[in-house]
Protein backbone atom coordinates (compact mmCIF):
# COMPACT_ATOMS: atom_id res chain seq x y z
CA UNK A 1 0.00 0.00 0.00
CA UNK A 2 1.44 3.29 -1.15
CA UNK A 3 1.29 6.52 1.73
CA UNK A 4 0.74 9.58 0.03
CA UNK A 5 1.86 12.78 2.02
CA UNK A 6 -0.01 16.09 1.11
CA UNK A 7 -1.07 19.18 2.84
CA UNK A 8 -4.12 19.19 5.57
CA UNK A 9 -6.31 18.91 7.25
CA UNK A 10 -8.97 16.53 5.18
CA UNK A 11 -11.40 18.91 3.42
CA UNK A 12 -8.39 21.13 1.75
CA UNK A 13 -8.60 22.21 -2.13
CA UNK A 14 -5.01 19.72 -2.50
CA UNK A 15 -7.23 17.10 -1.11
CA UNK A 16 -9.92 17.60 -3.52
CA UNK A 17 -7.36 17.89 -6.31
CA UNK A 18 -6.02 14.81 -5.13
CA UNK A 19 -8.85 12.56 -4.20
CA UNK A 20 -10.08 13.66 -8.24
CA UNK A 21 -7.15 12.37 -9.55
CA UNK A 22 -6.78 8.97 -8.03
CA UNK A 23 -10.29 8.32 -8.73
CA UNK A 24 -10.59 4.27 -7.87
CA UNK A 25 -7.28 4.01 -6.60
CA UNK A 26 -8.12 6.08 -3.77
CA UNK A 27 -9.26 2.83 -1.84
CA UNK A 28 -5.49 1.16 -2.38
CA UNK A 29 -3.62 3.96 -0.66
CA UNK A 30 -3.52 5.91 2.69
CA UNK A 31 -3.66 9.67 2.48
CA UNK A 32 -1.35 11.42 5.24
CA UNK A 33 -1.83 14.79 5.86
CA UNK A 34 0.84 17.23 6.93
CA UNK A 35 1.07 20.88 8.27
CA UNK A 36 3.22 22.63 5.51
CA UNK A 37 4.14 21.86 2.24
CA UNK A 38 7.96 21.60 3.18
CA UNK A 39 6.63 18.84 5.76
CA UNK A 40 5.44 17.15 2.80
CA UNK A 41 8.71 16.99 0.71
CA UNK A 42 10.48 16.22 3.59
CA UNK A 43 8.18 13.18 4.21
CA UNK A 44 9.31 11.96 0.77
CA UNK A 45 12.65 12.49 1.31
CA UNK A 46 13.25 11.00 4.92
CA UNK A 47 11.06 7.50 3.53
CA UNK A 48 8.16 8.23 5.54
CA UNK A 49 5.96 8.69 2.60
CA UNK A 50 6.20 6.78 -0.61
CA UNK A 51 4.49 9.76 -2.49
CA UNK A 52 3.94 13.53 -2.22
CA UNK A 53 1.13 15.99 -3.68
CA UNK A 54 2.20 19.53 -3.59
CA UNK A 55 1.19 22.89 -4.76
CA UNK A 56 3.74 24.27 -7.54
CA UNK A 57 1.95 27.13 -9.27
CA UNK A 58 -1.15 29.73 -8.23
CA UNK A 59 -2.13 27.80 -4.81
CA UNK A 60 -5.35 28.85 -2.54
CA UNK A 61 -3.73 27.66 0.46
CA UNK A 62 -0.10 27.40 0.99
CA UNK A 63 3.18 29.21 -0.18
CA UNK A 64 3.92 27.46 -3.27
CA UNK A 65 7.70 29.33 -2.84
CA UNK A 66 7.78 26.42 0.34
CA UNK A 67 7.85 24.10 -2.12
CA UNK A 68 10.14 25.36 -4.77
CA UNK A 69 12.32 25.76 -1.94
CA UNK A 70 12.20 22.71 -0.26
CA UNK A 71 12.97 20.69 -3.29
CA UNK A 72 15.82 22.89 -4.31
CA UNK A 73 17.38 23.14 -0.86
CA UNK A 74 16.39 20.33 1.35
CA UNK A 75 15.44 16.99 -1.09
CA UNK A 76 18.55 16.06 -2.92
CA UNK A 77 16.53 12.74 -3.72
CA UNK A 78 13.02 13.78 -4.46
CA UNK A 79 12.00 13.70 -8.05
CA UNK A 80 8.97 15.46 -10.22
CA UNK A 81 7.08 12.25 -11.29
CA UNK A 82 3.42 13.43 -12.13
CA UNK A 83 1.48 16.75 -12.89
CA UNK A 84 -2.12 17.75 -12.66
CA UNK A 85 -4.11 20.83 -13.07
CA UNK A 86 -7.01 21.93 -10.62
CA UNK A 87 -9.73 24.43 -11.01
CA UNK A 88 -10.73 25.51 -7.73
CA UNK A 89 -14.24 26.50 -7.46
CA UNK A 90 -15.05 28.23 -4.06
CA UNK A 91 -18.73 27.05 -1.90
CA UNK A 92 -20.29 28.81 0.63
CA UNK A 93 -21.01 26.42 3.16
CA UNK A 94 -23.75 26.21 5.79
CA UNK A 95 -24.58 24.03 9.30
CA UNK A 96 -27.91 23.68 7.13
CA UNK A 97 -29.98 25.45 4.68
CA UNK A 98 -29.57 29.92 5.84
CA UNK A 99 -30.88 33.05 3.87
CA UNK A 100 -27.97 35.16 3.39
CA UNK A 101 -29.39 37.29 5.68
CA UNK A 102 -29.08 35.55 8.48
CA UNK A 103 -25.49 34.72 7.94
CA UNK A 104 -23.49 37.05 10.40
CA UNK A 105 -20.01 35.74 9.49
CA UNK A 106 -18.13 34.65 6.67
CA UNK A 107 -15.20 32.66 7.27
CA UNK A 108 -12.16 31.33 5.18
CA UNK A 109 -8.56 31.47 4.65
CA UNK A 110 -7.74 35.32 3.90
CA UNK A 111 -6.29 33.72 0.18
CA UNK A 112 -10.21 32.52 -0.62
CA UNK A 113 -12.22 35.63 1.22
CA UNK A 114 -9.81 38.10 -1.24
CA UNK A 115 -10.92 35.78 -4.58
CA UNK A 116 -14.70 36.28 -3.59
CA UNK A 117 -14.32 39.47 -2.37
CA UNK A 118 -17.03 40.72 -5.06
CA UNK A 119 -19.19 38.32 -3.84
CA UNK A 120 -19.04 39.03 -0.31
CA UNK A 121 -20.02 42.55 -1.02
CA UNK A 122 -22.98 42.06 -3.46
CA UNK A 123 -24.56 39.30 -1.34
CA UNK A 124 -23.03 39.77 2.47
CA UNK A 125 -21.99 43.40 2.78
CA UNK A 126 -22.87 43.18 6.36
CA UNK A 127 -21.14 39.87 7.25
CA UNK A 128 -17.56 40.68 9.43
CA UNK A 129 -14.79 38.26 8.17
CA UNK A 130 -12.80 35.80 10.34
CA UNK A 131 -9.63 34.43 9.03
CA UNK A 132 -8.47 30.67 9.59
CA UNK A 133 -5.47 29.06 8.91
CA UNK A 134 -6.97 26.43 6.17
CA UNK A 135 -10.61 26.65 4.07
CA UNK A 136 -11.05 23.15 6.20
CA UNK A 137 -10.83 24.78 9.25
CA UNK A 138 -13.26 27.52 7.94
CA UNK A 139 -15.63 24.84 7.26
CA UNK A 140 -15.82 23.19 10.57
CA UNK A 141 -16.09 26.43 12.09
CA UNK A 142 -19.38 27.41 9.87
CA UNK A 143 -20.93 23.80 10.77
CA UNK A 144 -20.07 24.66 14.61
CA UNK A 145 -21.95 28.11 14.81
CA UNK A 146 -25.32 29.20 13.81
CA UNK A 147 -24.68 32.62 11.76
CA UNK A 148 -21.26 31.85 10.34
CA UNK A 149 -21.05 30.92 6.81
CA UNK A 150 -17.49 29.31 5.35
CA UNK A 151 -15.34 29.34 1.87
CA UNK A 152 -14.46 25.90 0.78
CA UNK A 153 -14.40 23.25 -1.19
CA UNK A 154 -17.47 21.06 -1.86
CA UNK A 155 -15.38 17.87 -0.36
CA UNK A 156 -14.79 20.02 2.92
CA UNK A 157 -18.50 20.60 3.16
CA UNK A 158 -19.18 16.50 2.47
CA UNK A 159 -16.27 15.42 4.94
CA UNK A 160 -17.89 17.94 7.71
CA UNK A 161 -21.21 17.61 6.74
CA UNK A 162 -22.10 20.99 5.82
CA UNK A 163 -24.83 22.65 3.52
CA UNK A 164 -23.43 24.15 0.06
CA UNK A 165 -25.41 27.81 -0.32
CA UNK A 166 -23.75 28.73 -3.16
CA UNK A 167 -20.78 27.62 -5.91
CA UNK A 168 -18.31 28.97 -8.20
CA UNK A 169 -18.10 32.44 -6.05
CA UNK A 170 -15.04 33.02 -7.08
CA UNK A 171 -14.81 36.51 -8.33
CA UNK A 172 -12.50 35.42 -11.60
CA UNK A 173 -12.98 32.03 -13.33
CA UNK A 174 -10.01 30.26 -14.40
CA UNK A 175 -8.23 29.93 -10.55
CA UNK A 176 -6.33 27.22 -11.40
CA UNK A 177 -3.53 25.24 -9.62
CA UNK A 178 -0.79 23.16 -10.37
CA UNK A 179 0.11 20.42 -8.37
CA UNK A 180 2.94 17.93 -9.01
CA UNK A 181 3.44 14.57 -8.11
CA UNK A 182 6.78 13.91 -5.53
CA UNK A 183 8.71 10.11 -5.02
CA UNK A 184 11.82 9.18 -5.35
CA UNK A 185 11.15 6.24 -7.11
CA UNK A 186 9.41 6.16 -10.73
CA UNK A 187 5.65 6.41 -10.30
CA UNK A 188 3.60 3.85 -11.89
CA UNK A 189 0.13 4.94 -13.53
CA UNK A 190 -1.54 6.88 -10.56
CA UNK A 191 -2.47 10.01 -11.80
CA UNK A 192 -1.51 10.16 -15.31
CA UNK A 193 -3.73 11.21 -18.01
CA UNK A 194 -1.49 10.29 -21.09
CA UNK A 195 -0.63 13.33 -22.34
CA UNK A 196 3.26 14.33 -23.51
CA UNK A 197 6.85 13.70 -22.06
CA UNK A 198 7.68 17.07 -20.27
CA UNK A 199 10.97 17.73 -17.72
CA UNK A 200 11.59 20.34 -15.29
CA UNK A 201 14.70 21.61 -13.82
CA UNK A 202 16.30 23.97 -12.40
CA UNK A 203 19.95 26.24 -12.56
CA UNK A 204 21.44 29.02 -11.16
CA UNK A 205 24.91 30.92 -11.39
CA UNK A 206 25.88 31.52 -14.84
CA UNK A 207 29.56 31.17 -15.53
CA UNK A 208 29.24 33.54 -18.21
CA UNK A 209 28.32 36.85 -16.31
CA UNK A 210 27.85 39.30 -19.95
CA UNK A 211 24.61 40.48 -20.98
CA UNK A 212 22.82 37.48 -23.04
CA UNK A 213 24.03 34.55 -20.61
CA UNK A 214 20.47 33.58 -20.54
CA UNK A 215 19.83 33.86 -23.83
CA UNK A 216 22.89 31.40 -24.85
CA UNK A 217 22.19 29.52 -22.06
CA UNK A 218 18.52 28.98 -23.81
CA UNK A 219 20.00 28.85 -26.98
CA UNK A 220 20.88 25.50 -26.51
CA UNK A 221 16.93 24.11 -26.25
CA UNK A 222 16.65 26.29 -29.21
CA UNK A 223 19.04 25.26 -31.80
CA UNK A 224 18.00 21.49 -30.75
CA UNK A 225 14.87 22.19 -31.53
CA UNK A 226 13.48 21.77 -27.61
CA UNK A 227 10.46 23.19 -26.90
CA UNK A 228 10.14 25.95 -23.19
CA UNK A 229 6.54 26.08 -22.07
CA UNK A 230 7.81 27.33 -18.86
CA UNK A 231 10.24 29.70 -17.25
CA UNK A 232 10.63 31.43 -14.39
CA UNK A 233 13.36 33.06 -12.58
CA UNK A 234 13.12 33.91 -8.89
CA UNK A 235 15.63 35.48 -6.22
CA UNK A 236 17.79 32.95 -4.10
CA UNK A 237 16.87 32.73 -0.65
CA UNK A 238 20.33 33.48 0.44
CA UNK A 239 21.79 36.67 -1.80
CA UNK A 240 19.84 39.51 -3.33
CA UNK A 241 20.30 39.75 -7.19
CA UNK A 242 21.08 36.08 -7.61
CA UNK A 243 18.73 34.16 -9.23
CA UNK A 244 17.66 30.45 -10.02
CA UNK A 245 15.93 29.77 -12.81
CA UNK A 246 12.97 27.24 -13.31
CA UNK A 247 12.10 25.63 -16.61
CA UNK A 248 9.87 23.30 -17.92
CA UNK A 249 10.81 21.59 -21.37
CA UNK A 250 8.97 19.39 -23.61
CA UNK A 251 10.32 15.86 -23.94
CA UNK A 252 11.99 13.48 -21.55
CA UNK A 253 15.45 13.01 -20.59
CA UNK A 254 15.57 9.62 -22.57
CA UNK A 255 15.19 11.93 -25.61
CA UNK A 256 19.03 12.49 -27.05
CA UNK A 257 17.93 16.44 -27.74
CA UNK A 258 16.60 17.19 -24.13
CA UNK A 259 19.97 15.09 -22.70
CA UNK A 260 22.23 16.87 -25.16
CA UNK A 261 20.42 20.40 -24.59
CA UNK A 262 20.91 19.75 -20.59
CA UNK A 263 24.58 18.45 -20.88
CA UNK A 264 25.89 21.47 -23.18
CA UNK A 265 24.12 23.99 -20.56
CA UNK A 266 25.85 22.05 -17.28
CA UNK A 267 29.06 23.63 -18.47
CA UNK A 268 27.75 27.07 -18.52
CA UNK A 269 25.82 27.36 -15.24
CA UNK A 270 27.38 26.90 -11.17
CA UNK A 271 24.30 24.18 -10.48
CA UNK A 272 21.91 22.74 -12.53
CA UNK A 273 19.68 19.87 -11.24
CA UNK A 274 17.21 17.97 -12.95
CA UNK A 275 13.41 17.80 -10.98
CA UNK A 276 11.74 15.12 -13.08
CA UNK A 277 10.71 13.77 -16.37
CA UNK A 278 6.92 13.04 -16.16
CA UNK A 279 3.66 13.02 -18.25
CA UNK A 280 2.17 16.11 -19.03
CA UNK A 281 -1.11 16.98 -17.68
CA UNK A 282 -4.13 16.85 -20.46
CA UNK A 283 -7.26 18.02 -19.60
CA UNK B 1 -0.51 66.64 -0.94
CA UNK B 2 0.27 63.22 -2.85
CA UNK B 3 -2.07 60.60 -1.43
CA UNK B 4 -0.91 57.21 -1.38
CA UNK B 5 -2.29 53.75 -1.57
CA UNK B 6 -1.50 50.66 -0.12
CA UNK B 7 -3.13 47.46 1.28
CA UNK B 8 -4.44 47.87 5.04
CA UNK B 9 -4.95 48.18 7.95
CA UNK B 10 -2.09 50.24 9.37
CA UNK B 11 0.94 47.91 10.73
CA UNK B 12 1.07 45.32 7.89
CA UNK B 13 4.24 44.41 6.65
CA UNK B 14 3.50 46.86 3.65
CA UNK B 15 3.13 49.68 5.74
CA UNK B 16 6.42 49.19 7.14
CA UNK B 17 8.01 48.95 4.00
CA UNK B 18 6.52 52.46 2.60
CA UNK B 19 7.23 54.51 6.20
CA UNK B 20 10.71 52.96 5.55
CA UNK B 21 10.91 54.12 2.09
CA UNK B 22 9.15 57.40 2.64
CA UNK B 23 11.41 58.40 5.55
CA UNK B 24 10.70 62.12 6.16
CA UNK B 25 8.45 62.83 3.21
CA UNK B 26 5.62 60.64 5.32
CA UNK B 27 5.10 64.07 6.97
CA UNK B 28 3.84 65.50 3.58
CA UNK B 29 1.57 62.56 2.21
CA UNK B 30 -1.53 61.11 3.32
CA UNK B 31 -1.85 57.51 3.46
CA UNK B 32 -4.64 55.42 2.00
CA UNK B 33 -5.12 51.89 3.37
CA UNK B 34 -6.99 49.57 1.18
CA UNK B 35 -8.53 46.27 1.65
CA UNK B 36 -7.03 44.41 -1.05
CA UNK B 37 -4.05 44.89 -4.19
CA UNK B 38 -6.21 45.03 -6.72
CA UNK B 39 -8.33 47.95 -4.77
CA UNK B 40 -5.27 49.93 -4.58
CA UNK B 41 -4.20 49.29 -8.00
CA UNK B 42 -7.70 50.36 -9.14
CA UNK B 43 -7.65 53.53 -7.24
CA UNK B 44 -4.52 54.56 -9.11
CA UNK B 45 -5.79 54.25 -12.37
CA UNK B 46 -9.36 55.96 -11.11
CA UNK B 47 -7.48 59.21 -9.89
CA UNK B 48 -8.71 58.58 -6.31
CA UNK B 49 -4.82 57.71 -5.38
CA UNK B 50 -2.05 59.75 -7.11
CA UNK B 51 0.47 56.89 -5.93
CA UNK B 52 0.07 53.52 -5.03
CA UNK B 53 2.40 50.82 -3.39
CA UNK B 54 2.25 47.16 -3.90
CA UNK B 55 3.78 43.90 -3.63
CA UNK B 56 5.03 42.46 -6.70
CA UNK B 57 7.27 39.17 -5.90
CA UNK B 58 7.11 36.96 -1.94
CA UNK B 59 4.96 38.59 0.07
CA UNK B 60 3.87 37.93 3.61
CA UNK B 61 0.63 39.23 2.71
CA UNK B 62 -2.37 39.43 -0.25
CA UNK B 63 -1.31 37.82 -3.43
CA UNK B 64 1.20 39.10 -5.43
CA UNK B 65 -0.11 37.30 -8.49
CA UNK B 66 -3.40 39.60 -7.85
CA UNK B 67 -1.32 43.06 -8.24
CA UNK B 68 0.27 41.43 -11.63
CA UNK B 69 -3.31 40.50 -12.81
CA UNK B 70 -4.72 43.22 -11.72
CA UNK B 71 -1.65 45.41 -13.72
CA UNK B 72 -2.22 43.42 -16.87
CA UNK B 73 -5.80 43.94 -17.10
CA UNK B 74 -7.71 46.57 -15.06
CA UNK B 75 -5.33 49.14 -15.20
CA UNK B 76 -3.84 50.05 -18.48
CA UNK B 77 -2.80 53.68 -17.49
CA UNK B 78 -1.04 52.73 -14.59
CA UNK B 79 2.79 52.43 -14.54
CA UNK B 80 5.67 51.28 -12.37
CA UNK B 81 7.59 54.14 -11.35
CA UNK B 82 9.93 52.94 -8.35
CA UNK B 83 10.88 49.66 -6.47
CA UNK B 84 12.17 48.93 -2.78
CA UNK B 85 13.03 45.49 -1.42
CA UNK B 86 12.07 44.86 2.08
CA UNK B 87 13.46 42.29 4.36
CA UNK B 88 10.76 41.29 6.55
CA UNK B 89 11.73 40.08 10.07
CA UNK B 90 8.60 38.42 12.08
CA UNK B 91 8.44 39.62 15.44
CA UNK B 92 6.55 37.79 18.49
CA UNK B 93 4.07 40.52 20.05
CA UNK B 94 1.69 40.24 23.50
CA UNK B 95 -0.11 42.91 25.26
CA UNK B 96 2.66 43.19 27.74
CA UNK B 97 5.81 41.32 29.38
CA UNK B 98 4.77 37.73 29.09
CA UNK B 99 6.44 34.74 29.82
CA UNK B 100 6.11 31.67 27.03
CA UNK B 101 4.56 29.08 29.20
CA UNK B 102 1.57 31.65 29.55
CA UNK B 103 1.24 31.94 25.86
CA UNK B 104 -1.89 29.61 25.08
CA UNK B 105 -2.81 30.68 21.47
CA UNK B 106 -0.33 32.15 18.94
CA UNK B 107 -2.44 34.19 15.99
CA UNK B 108 -1.34 35.60 12.42
CA UNK B 109 -1.65 35.66 9.12
CA UNK B 110 -1.34 31.92 7.93
CA UNK B 111 1.80 32.74 5.54
CA UNK B 112 3.17 34.60 8.71
CA UNK B 113 2.43 31.51 10.98
CA UNK B 114 3.64 28.99 8.69
CA UNK B 115 6.94 30.97 8.19
CA UNK B 116 7.63 30.80 12.33
CA UNK B 117 6.93 27.27 12.12
CA UNK B 118 10.15 26.11 13.95
CA UNK B 119 10.13 28.99 16.60
CA UNK B 120 6.42 28.03 17.69
CA UNK B 121 7.34 24.29 17.90
CA UNK B 122 10.59 24.85 19.62
CA UNK B 123 9.17 27.96 21.89
CA UNK B 124 5.50 27.26 22.13
CA UNK B 125 5.18 23.79 21.58
CA UNK B 126 1.39 23.76 22.94
CA UNK B 127 -0.22 27.28 21.89
CA UNK B 128 -2.93 26.65 19.72
CA UNK B 129 -2.85 28.59 16.73
CA UNK B 130 -5.48 31.00 15.32
CA UNK B 131 -5.55 32.79 11.80
CA UNK B 132 -6.37 36.34 10.98
CA UNK B 133 -6.74 38.38 7.64
CA UNK B 134 -3.75 40.64 8.00
CA UNK B 135 -0.63 40.79 10.65
CA UNK B 136 -2.34 43.59 11.77
CA UNK B 137 -5.92 42.23 13.00
CA UNK B 138 -3.43 39.54 14.40
CA UNK B 139 -1.82 42.01 17.21
CA UNK B 140 -4.64 43.78 18.33
CA UNK B 141 -6.51 40.98 18.88
CA UNK B 142 -3.30 39.54 21.21
CA UNK B 143 -3.47 42.96 22.70
CA UNK B 144 -7.40 42.62 23.51
CA UNK B 145 -6.85 38.81 25.13
CA UNK B 146 -4.55 38.04 27.66
CA UNK B 147 -2.50 34.72 26.69
CA UNK B 148 -2.49 35.71 23.11
CA UNK B 149 0.76 36.31 21.07
CA UNK B 150 0.91 37.88 17.69
CA UNK B 151 3.17 37.44 14.83
CA UNK B 152 3.17 40.86 13.47
CA UNK B 153 5.98 43.99 12.71
CA UNK B 154 7.18 45.98 15.11
CA UNK B 155 5.26 49.06 13.69
CA UNK B 156 1.92 47.14 14.49
CA UNK B 157 3.20 46.43 18.01
CA UNK B 158 4.06 50.47 18.30
CA UNK B 159 1.04 51.34 16.45
CA UNK B 160 -1.42 49.33 18.73
CA UNK B 161 0.66 49.78 21.89
CA UNK B 162 1.65 46.20 22.17
CA UNK B 163 5.07 44.81 23.56
CA UNK B 164 7.88 42.87 21.70
CA UNK B 165 8.79 39.57 23.35
CA UNK B 166 11.21 38.45 20.63
CA UNK B 167 12.71 39.57 17.14
CA UNK B 168 12.91 37.99 13.91
CA UNK B 169 11.53 34.75 14.89
CA UNK B 170 11.12 33.74 11.29
CA UNK B 171 12.47 29.94 10.08
CA UNK B 172 14.85 30.84 7.75
CA UNK B 173 16.59 34.39 6.78
CA UNK B 174 16.15 36.61 3.40
CA UNK B 175 12.56 36.78 3.71
CA UNK B 176 12.66 39.47 0.58
CA UNK B 177 9.47 41.09 -0.78
CA UNK B 178 9.92 43.33 -3.58
CA UNK B 179 7.51 46.60 -3.67
CA UNK B 180 6.98 48.97 -6.78
CA UNK B 181 5.68 52.33 -6.78
CA UNK B 182 2.49 52.95 -9.51
CA UNK B 183 1.44 56.31 -10.94
CA UNK B 184 -0.55 57.35 -13.89
CA UNK B 185 2.70 60.68 -14.03
CA UNK B 186 6.31 60.44 -13.50
CA UNK B 187 7.29 60.96 -9.82
CA UNK B 188 10.01 62.97 -8.39
CA UNK B 189 12.55 61.75 -6.29
CA UNK B 190 10.28 59.88 -3.53
CA UNK B 191 11.36 56.32 -2.32
CA UNK B 192 14.51 56.06 -5.09
CA UNK B 193 17.93 55.41 -3.86
CA UNK B 194 20.08 56.59 -7.01
CA UNK B 195 20.39 52.72 -8.45
CA UNK B 196 20.44 52.42 -12.32
CA UNK B 197 17.30 52.41 -14.13
CA UNK B 198 15.47 49.19 -15.00
CA UNK B 199 12.16 48.79 -17.59
CA UNK B 200 9.50 46.21 -16.30
CA UNK B 201 7.23 44.89 -19.42
CA UNK B 202 4.85 42.15 -20.14
CA UNK B 203 4.28 40.07 -23.29
CA UNK B 204 2.12 37.32 -24.82
CA UNK B 205 1.46 35.04 -27.45
CA UNK B 206 3.96 34.40 -29.74
CA UNK B 207 3.16 34.98 -33.88
CA UNK B 208 5.97 32.19 -34.43
CA UNK B 209 4.69 29.49 -32.61
CA UNK B 210 8.11 27.20 -33.58
CA UNK B 211 10.19 25.60 -30.52
CA UNK B 212 12.08 28.46 -29.78
CA UNK B 213 10.11 31.52 -30.32
CA UNK B 214 10.85 32.92 -27.09
CA UNK B 215 15.12 32.29 -27.65
CA UNK B 216 14.02 34.19 -30.84
CA UNK B 217 12.30 36.98 -28.67
CA UNK B 218 14.84 36.99 -25.83
CA UNK B 219 17.30 37.52 -28.37
CA UNK B 220 16.65 40.60 -29.52
CA UNK B 221 18.06 41.98 -26.08
CA UNK B 222 20.94 39.74 -26.63
CA UNK B 223 21.86 41.22 -30.00
CA UNK B 224 21.45 44.38 -28.75
CA UNK B 225 23.81 43.92 -25.21
CA UNK B 226 20.50 44.86 -23.32
CA UNK B 227 20.77 42.47 -19.76
CA UNK B 228 17.10 40.60 -18.53
CA UNK B 229 17.85 40.84 -14.45
CA UNK B 230 14.31 38.74 -14.53
CA UNK B 231 11.91 36.67 -16.52
CA UNK B 232 9.01 34.87 -15.30
CA UNK B 233 6.18 33.28 -17.21
CA UNK B 234 2.79 32.95 -15.83
CA UNK B 235 -0.36 31.21 -16.97
CA UNK B 236 -2.75 33.61 -18.77
CA UNK B 237 -6.06 34.25 -16.14
CA UNK B 238 -8.22 32.57 -18.89
CA UNK B 239 -6.29 29.69 -21.23
CA UNK B 240 -4.30 27.07 -19.58
CA UNK B 241 -1.28 26.69 -22.24
CA UNK B 242 -1.14 30.32 -22.80
CA UNK B 243 1.56 32.00 -20.76
CA UNK B 244 1.96 35.81 -19.86
CA UNK B 245 5.88 36.76 -19.69
CA UNK B 246 7.11 39.56 -17.12
CA UNK B 247 10.69 40.71 -18.16
CA UNK B 248 12.95 42.94 -15.72
CA UNK B 249 15.56 44.57 -18.26
CA UNK B 250 18.75 46.93 -17.41
CA UNK B 251 18.43 50.58 -18.94
CA UNK B 252 15.32 52.43 -19.50
CA UNK B 253 13.08 53.10 -22.59
CA UNK B 254 14.66 56.41 -23.67
CA UNK B 255 18.42 54.32 -24.28
CA UNK B 256 18.46 53.79 -27.90
CA UNK B 257 19.28 49.93 -27.46
CA UNK B 258 15.96 49.26 -25.26
CA UNK B 259 13.70 50.79 -27.36
CA UNK B 260 14.58 49.21 -30.55
CA UNK B 261 14.78 46.07 -28.74
CA UNK B 262 10.78 46.30 -27.69
CA UNK B 263 9.98 47.50 -30.64
CA UNK B 264 11.62 44.34 -32.76
CA UNK B 265 9.60 42.16 -30.55
CA UNK B 266 6.12 43.88 -30.65
CA UNK B 267 6.10 42.32 -34.08
CA UNK B 268 7.13 39.10 -32.74
CA UNK B 269 3.95 38.99 -30.20
CA UNK B 270 0.79 39.69 -30.21
CA UNK B 271 0.52 42.08 -27.27
CA UNK B 272 3.51 43.79 -25.79
CA UNK B 273 3.52 46.60 -22.64
CA UNK B 274 5.81 48.48 -20.74
CA UNK B 275 4.81 48.61 -17.35
CA UNK B 276 7.04 51.27 -16.83
CA UNK B 277 10.85 52.29 -16.36
CA UNK B 278 12.06 53.33 -13.02
CA UNK B 279 15.02 53.45 -11.11
CA UNK B 280 16.70 49.81 -9.31
CA UNK B 281 16.77 49.65 -5.94
CA UNK B 282 20.15 49.69 -4.40
CA UNK B 283 20.11 48.15 -0.94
Amino acid sequence: MKKIAHLGPPGTYGEEALRAALGEALGSVELAPLETNRDVVLAVENGEADVGFVPIENSVEGAVTETLDALVHDAPNVQIVGELVFAVHHCLIGAGPTAYDQITTVTSHPQALAQCNEFIHRNLPNASRLAQVSTAEAVKRAIAEPGVAAIGSRIAADTYGGTVLAESIEDSSGNLTRFVWLSKQPLEAIGESGGAAKTSLVFSGFNDTSPGALVSILSEFAYRSVNMSKIESRPERTTLGHYLFFVDLDGSTDDEAVANAIEAIRGKVRELRVLGSFTAFEA
